[in-house]
Order: structure tokens, then C-alpha cells, then sequence
């Protein structure tokens, strides 16, 4: 099969055998994957990751391991990218059968995970990839796969609902205008808070209007205005967005940080102990929140996208995708024009 | 009346005329003072402040402005720095009676703060000093002056309980051994929890490991290990301590900053959100927590004093608490030298 593995941070094309399962997996055959920045920070060397890259997906079940799971096949899916201990399908000898934070239910955390594309486990950007069927996700035939190929960041979104009261909240900023950033808005504004996204750029800052988020730019007067928000959501991708998300973030009030930028940031911190904030660091989310939002037509993410390439142009695709002013980039694995 | 008055980054001993009382305030003749790291970090030029030092103080109320307040005087006091509209005793035309955080009920976030010896505010290093009653707190007869100097900084320890629900952790781990570190790591242990500073200085840990702290010098295996508490207090005063705390956290653990160093760290803050942590700012704390706590004997601070200096020695008292190894420095404002 093709797919576009990343190699001393450089992408290459490759042929390649389908994956193999172990118990309890599936196989996929991936209609559509979405290029996220993670993926631009692997290629730049953040990570020692080599293998398929690739993460986000809409896909079909086209062959499962274990007889009980046959019922998949067939089966439209996304796909949680934590292989957890209940997942993994392999153990060592003398290992005990879940870690402290399976045990705990928080198997995004576990301490043997592998992580779909980004951590010793090949990703989507391939005809096909495989995951364990706990990971899976059926998607309701309303939903399609432009919309679809949302759910895994959607969930990341949804995931600031589990972490922080919004009922708690009158208003939120999000801080950023990137693709993470716009799903984020999208997400707080369903919740029925005010919400205000501070960004770089026209285009971007258009496009949250469009959702009935409001905008202001970064350099205008209202986005430098402290202590105006109870709660904060730093999803600039950058270090800098930091600085802001302090400043702006009132006394006794909640800074999500969403931004996984490596590199240091040479940030003051003795804001959050002058003005006790409480800052929650915010990854990967629940799927199911997420397609209720896709199915029910709340949040549609489809004007994020800005172009839809080939597998086989993967290159040019993560060119284009770092291009300024650029969302969402989709890569089509399979050549089906159906359900979009 | 004798004063340590900073000027420029500089400690001056002057003559000035005792502070002047504005309704509802009190006059208060201080007998301790104590030397804490903001005092030295505002002589560093951290902070603007111009006028006499020093927030940590007990003494003896000795004038009043408003007749309701007659009751205060003779009462050995201690008081919260944080000046808020209740108690500031003017008011601009037109101003709202109460700003939205005093509104609410947080008074140390106060939006026209001022604060003893920090902000605005002529503090406790001199023989005279002027707070609202609102901010004074009787100190019982059980507790010596020696100890009753130290119950603004322990109030900053007990804060954390206000903070975090210490009960759902069986563990915590204070980073640092210094003067806030130790208080914080006394408080905790109060709470039941198994308790282990990270430090490096011998002497410093040997005083935790008396009131039944175990302790791990920073440079050992121990000390080092990831993902190791559910909560860990950062307390160093040092920008290198965030990275550290970062490590030994579980993922989805709990982090309490309270270090209030100036200067900007060259921190990564992807493990924030890798690990989902949560990050509480802490930084003054109730009074009546810490009066509690000195009072039966829960905590007895006074192993941390290092040496007791007079008033009219503050300029030597301040290079004397910088020398390494020391802890608690105090000042004696008079001679008078009962109640130990």
C-alpha cells in the first residue's frame, strides 16, 4: 500500500505491506486524513517519530482480527489515536494487565501508550491503518467525511467542556485563529458562552464570524485589555500566546493551554502566583461529544478546509498546509467521491 | 520613628514621622518584623516600590481613628497586607463603594490594592504602622511573638488547602527548602498527607526531617524520578524548579506554584498539556488557618529562625538573610523583650 512515512523529518512516499493485527484490532481503510500542526512539528524534528504519519481520519473497516469484533466490518469509523493497555494487544511476561492510569479510567494517559502516528504506531496518511476496535468510533451515516475527518480534533476541543465548568463562565477568549483554535470557539460557543477570538489574521478571523464567534485582532486595543476574561484558551501554537493569555485572564481566573509548540518559552510565570490563576494543560478529548456536535449540525467544520489533495501529493500537501492563511488540509487515500 | 525605607533599590534607615490614620484604620506598634524573599527581591529592583519594607510583623495596637474601633487598643495583633476597598479608608468621587473582586469576596485581588510594605503602603520594618482593622487579626496569649511573626507567610501555606482538595492525594512533594518551602510542607503534613521536600541544602532538609518531613536532595535518583506525585507545591523561588515540577507530576496531576521570582524562565510548557496538569497559582492566605495552627502547636515555626536582628540593623539583617543557609531573619522593632 502507499503511504507517507516521515524519516530524519523528511516525508517520503513509500510502498509499503498493509498492517498487520494483533487480537482485538481492526483494519482500516482510510477515505480521508487531515494534516494538523503535530504533524508539521514531527516533520521539523520535535519528535524522534518515524513510521506513517497522520492522525486525523474517516475510514471503513475492511478486515478485524478476532471473530467477535466481525460485526465492524463494513463499518464507517474514526478512531481515538491512544493505544491504551486494554488496546495494545500484546503484554510483556510478569506485566500487569492495566497501568495505574488505565486502572483509573484515564487511558489517554497510559503509561504504555502508543499514539496513532506520533508515537510507535503508524498513522493515517496510508491506504490503510490499523487500531484496536476499542478505539473505534461508528460514524452516523448524517455525518459526512469532510465533516468526519473533524472528530479526533473536535474531541480535543470537547475536552476543555470536561476539564472547566463553562456554566461557571459568562465569556471566553480563545486565543488564536489556527484550526485548533476554531474548532475550540466553535465548541464554547454551543455551550451558550459569549465568545471572543484574538488572532493574526483577517481571513482566519472572518471565517470565526461566520460561526457567530466574535474576533479582534492581536495588535488592536481591546485584545491587550487586562483582566478581561475569566476564561482563557491559549491556542496560538506559539510561546508567546502565553504572555497574552496571562495578561488578559483575570484574577482567580482559568487559562486552558492548548498549544503543544515545542521549544522553550521564556515566560514570566509570576503572574499565575500573583493573581492565583489556574491553568489547565488540555490534550486529546471524547469522541462521542464531538459526533453528537458533527451529527446535530452544531458545529460544521467544513468551511475550515481549504484543500483536499491526493495521498500520493502528501509533500505538497504539508507544503501548502504551512502556507499563510491556510486551514484545514485533507489528504484522500482512496478514490471514492462519495458521501462528502 | 525609626524606618528601613527602600530608595531606589537601596535600604536607608530614616527618621520619619509616625503614619497617619485614615477612618478605620489602627496604629500599631510592631515588636517582630520578619525578612522575607520579596523584601529582598524589591531591593533587587523587582518591584517599584519606594517607602518602609515589610509585611510580616506582630505588634501591639496602640491608636485607633474611629471611636467604634476603641476596643482594638492594647491587643496584640497581627494583619493581612492586602489593603482592599473595605478597608482603605478613601475613595475617589464617583468611585463604586467596592470593586468587583472585593464584590466577590476576594479581597487580596482587589483591583486598588495596596499592600503592606509591597504596594503603595509604608510597611513593618520600623517601630510604627498603620492597617485597617479589617485586616488585623488578635493574636491568642498561647502564642509567643517569636511565633505569631511568622502567621502572614503561613497563611500563604494554609492557602493551598483553600486551593486544592488535599484529600483526594495520599502524597505530595514540596520543591525547595527555603523559608516558604518549609512552612508549606509543615502545613501539608497537618493534613495528614505523606510528605517529601526536594532540596539542596543539608541543613535545610535536616530542619524538615525534625518536623517528620522526608526529604530527597535534588540531585539524587529520587528526586528525579517522572510522574512520581499527584501533587507537588513548586516553592523554589527559582525559574529552574517549573521544569523540574513539571517532571515528577503524574500526568493529570496537580501543581501548585508559589514562587514569585521576576525574571523570565526558559520554560517548555508542552507538559502542561501533554500531561494535562493543572497549574494553581497560590499566594496570600487566610490568617485564621495559621492562627489555628500556631496556637495548638500543629506548627511551631520557631526552629526557622536564624537570628534576631534590632530594627536599627535592618541593612545588616538583609545581607545577613542572604547568606546561605539561612532561614527566618527577624527584626526587633523595641525592647520590649516578653512574650518569646
Amino acid at each position: 500500500m502507499l503511504a507517507a512515512v516521515t524519516r530524519r523529518n523528511h516525508l517520503a512516499l513509500v510502498q509499503k505491506p498493509k498492517p498487520r493485527l494483533r487480537p482485538g484490532w481492526a483494519l482500516v481503510r482510510v477515505r480521508l486524513a487531515g494534516i494538523c500542526n503535530t504533524d508539521i512539528e514531527i516533520l521539523r524534528g520535535y519528535h524522534s517519530f518515524e513510521g506513517t504519519l497522520g492522525h486525523e481520519f474517516v475510514g471503513d473497516v475492511v478486515g478485524v482480527a478476532s471473530g467477535k469484533d466481525k460485526d465492524w466490518i463494513g463499518r464507517r469509523v474514526v478512531g481515538e489515536i491512544n493505544l491504551a493497555c486494554a488496546g495494545l494487544g500484546f503484554r510483556h511476561p510478569g506485566q500487569r494487565k492495566m497501568c495505574s492510569y488505565c486502572r483509573r479510567g484515564i487511558p489517554t494517559h497510559c503509561a504504555r501508550r502508543r499514539v496513532l502516528g506520533i508515537l510507535d504506531h503508524d498513522g493515517a496518511f496510508a491506504e490503510f491503518l490499523a487500531l484496536p476496535v476499542v478505539n473505534l468510533h461508528r460514524v452516523p451515516s448524517g455525518i459526512s467525511d469532510n465533516a468526519a475527518v473533524f472528530t479526533e480534533p473536535l474531541a480535543a476541543a470537547c475536552e476543555i467542556l470536561e476539564q472547566v465548568d463553562v456554566r461557571a463562565h459568562r465569556e471566553a477568549c480563545v486565543l488564536g485563529d489556527g484550526k485548533l483554535a476554531q474548532l475550540i470557539a466553535r465548541v464554547l460557543r454551543t455551550s451558550g458562552l459569549r465568545v471572543v477570538m484574538i488572532g493574526k489574521h483577517a481571513g482566519k478571523l472572518r471565517l470565526a464570524r461566520l460561526a457567530g464567534i466574535e474576533t479582534a485582532h492581536s495588535k488592536s486595543r481591546v485584545s491587550r485589555r487586562a483582566d478581561a476574561f475569566t476564561l482563557v484558551v491559549e491556542a496560538t501554537g506559539s510561546p508567546s500566546g502565553l504572555t497574552l493569555a496571562q495578561q488578559i485572564t483575570t484574577p482567580r481566573g482559568t487559562l486552558v493551554l492548548k498549544s503543544t509548540f515545542h521549544g522553550a518559552a521564556d515566560v514570566e510565570t509570576w503572574p499565575i502566583v500573583v493573581k492565583e490563576l489556574t491553568v489547565v494543560g488540555s490534550r486529546c478529548g471524547p469522541f462521542p461529544p464531538a459526533l453528537a456536535l458533527l451529527r446535530s449540525g452544531r458545529v460544521d467544520p467544513r468551511p475550515l478546509i481549504s484543500r483536499v489533495f491526493a495521498l500520493k501529493d502528501a509533500a505538497e500537501a504539508i507544503r501548502y498546509a504551512q502556507r499563510p492563511g491556510v486551514m484545514k488540509v485533507l489528504l484522500r487515500s482512496q478514490n471514492t467521491e462519495s458521501n462528502q
